[in-house]
């Protein structure tokens, strides 16, 4: 985690991360008159006539905003507008490298969902796709809800989804390794946050039959009172019924934590069905580490750290998916694009093993395997 | 104006004629942890605890908002914000190849000017700078108005102020050329929205003692009864008190017509004092023809058109004005930094002749002599 290299000192150098580049010289009388009045207003008219033609003759279809309004920042929470700024140049930075995405960082000044919503559907008109990120749960459940509802470009919330896509990829290659069916394993997972309800929501439609997800509180099931509409969602894929804490959850065979480090008790894991997967995703410190999932003799170990094998990065996911939505332009996400971006995702290991169950980050493969995937789940809803 | 080039198939060629450029490239774990988690956060966390660094550690310092609601684009009307993309874009490519600036359109999907101020309010913490464009009058200038009072970074509306101090540069340069002085000419100014308004205030502003104003019924005068407040601002510049139509007007030294054409009626050329100088700024067809100028024999003549001499464009302005503004961290406009701008403008001229008062579009020296002479009226007001 530690570094010779200094990030802040990166920063100040660089002065932003991403920059506007000209995809065509103005040297001429001629260039400006084509590419600005008097020409221009050939294009314009165009389309004045039929609003569609912005993705033939202008940057919206390859254009994605990245909307945060710096109320839940990585792990530093609620830190501002200006201060999530590097955080979504380093997001438009990475889409731009690995997809050839055009990404603009959006950060508001206004944390009021509805007021967020309205904002979004106003600036709408210039993006090809939404990139929701590091907004506070569980307002920005509502934000995606009704913006996926009432704007005619897709929405996705990395937060959500891409850590569910990412995290499903790794246990198809994982269930393969271990050598056990998605219909007969018991899962659990551990925090109700963005990553936690998103990764449940998706193994569910994944057909993955028994869900136990906890909150701080305990299991989240049909005898909880005291939960929310969200919430309420996730105890309906708790099949086994188990409402106790998460020190005596026992027999699973998959525990995803989407928590903080120690959010993990070790009875939890001892009492896994072998041969286990366990993913600790917490950022930038893990739930567990390394050592310690030695120690418990975890079989098949996950985080987010790029220094431990089996790297679950959200950046496997959102180029290669945003690429998709934009080059198929998609207008709602579906279940089955995410699945289909997650087979996309394992397929990339040739040879999965317990120390390889997810793709190197900078496997050029990625983008352009979701891109198929995705294709194909498009044309079979068709 | 007609070209063998179809501006139309050459936009659909480039789909957008800015993209996303990375400044930095992602090719290694350690690239990827210093620009993007975990390492992010400590230029996140400085910048949580003092908001300017915004400026030194993301691209903020550098990045504009051109920001339309596509409700008056160019002379084509309310067309909407898709259809206004093209010309944001062409915006934007001028302002990066001019002025490295880093521009990025958003075309909203709203027209009320109040939520107009909230939402760009909302999304001004990531950029330097707002340039308002193509919004309809006079919701515009309460736009503005707001804006410039609301928030902390410099509110930039380019058919006002752009127009209004490239007028001015040419002016100076006519007037010399003309052997005239700023503080005994008259001045008459043909139209009375966005254009007209900007240029009779910075006129006002930078001492032209005697200034008439037309709107389609007449002159803007203390007896008008049937005019908005910023008209009637406009009414107060008129010192001789004339009330009558526009083509009883005599005496005019100057008239600059920022309307449609055949707005300029011959009898109020020829009733000028000679020698004379006529702006004829509708665009992208002037109030009157060159051939008309001349058999008119009006002595220095310019237009919007690059196809004539005296090419009175807002390029010559806007990349080098909003380099200058960002810069120097400016938060406010002032009508100084706008005559200094138009002195930058009009210096770059080294010659001035009948037929050469304003410096060609593409002389690399106009951003360089704004910087300077904006950066000079800045300190004197210190």
């Amino acid at each position: 985690m530690t570094s010779a290299i200094d990030p802040s000192s990166v920063h100040r150098k660089l002065r932003g991360k991403i920059s506007i580049c000209g995809k065509a010289p103005i040297r001429t009388i001629s260039d400006l008159a084509t590419l600005y009045t008097p020409g221009v207003a050939k294009p314009c008219l165009e389309i004045a006539k039929d609003s569609k033609l912005a993705y033939d003759m202008t940057m919206k279809g390859n254009t994605v905003a990245i909307v945060t309004d710096g109320t839940r920042v990585l792990g530093l929470g609620d830190i501002g507008p200006e201060a999530a700024l590097p955080v979504m140049e380093g997001k438009a930075l990475i889409m731009q490298q690995f997809a050839g995405i055009d990404a603009f960082p959006i950060c508001l000044r206004e944390k009021d969902p509805d007021r967020i919503v309205e904002i979004v559907k106003a600036i709408s008109p210039g993006f090809g796709a939404i990139n929701l990120e590091d907004i506070s749960t569980p307002k920005v459940f509502y934000i995606e809800k009704r913006l996926t509802e009432e704007l005619d470009i897709p929405v996705f919330h990395d937060d959500q989804h891409g850590t569910a896509i990412v995290s499903l990829a790794g246990l198809y290659n994982a269930l393969g390794v271990a050598g056990k069916e998605i219909g007969k394993v018991k899962v659990g997972i551990v925090g109700a946050g963005s990553a936690g309800y998103a990764i449940a929501k998706l193994l569910h439609a994944a057909g993955f039959p028994d869900i136990v997800v906890f909150d701080s509180k305990g299991a989240l099931s049909a005898s909880r009172r005291d939960i929310d509409e969200h919430k309420m969602l996730l105890a309906g894929f708790n099949k086994s019924g188990y409402s106790g804490p998460l020190a005596g959850f026992a027999g699973a065979d998959i525990i995803i934590s989407a928590s903080r480090p120690g959010a993990l008790p070790h009875e939890a894991i001892r009492a896994m069905n072998k041969p286990n997967i366990v993913f600790a995703l917490a950022n930038p410190i893990p739930e567990l580490s390394l050592e310690e999932a030695k120690s418990l003799k975890i079989d098949i170990f996950g985080t987010g750290r790029s220094d431990y094998p089996n790297q679950i990065n959200n950046s496997l996911c959102f180029p290669g998916f945003l690429r998709a939505l934009l080059d198929l332009r998609v207008r709602k996400i579906t279940d089955g694009m995410k699945i289909a971006a997650a087979r996309g995702i394992s397929g990339a290991v040739s040879h999965p093993a317990k120390d390889r169950i997810v793709p190197d980050v900078f496997d050029k493969s990625v983008v352009e395997r979701i891109l198929r995937e995705v294709k194909k789940a498009v044309a079979e809803n068709e």
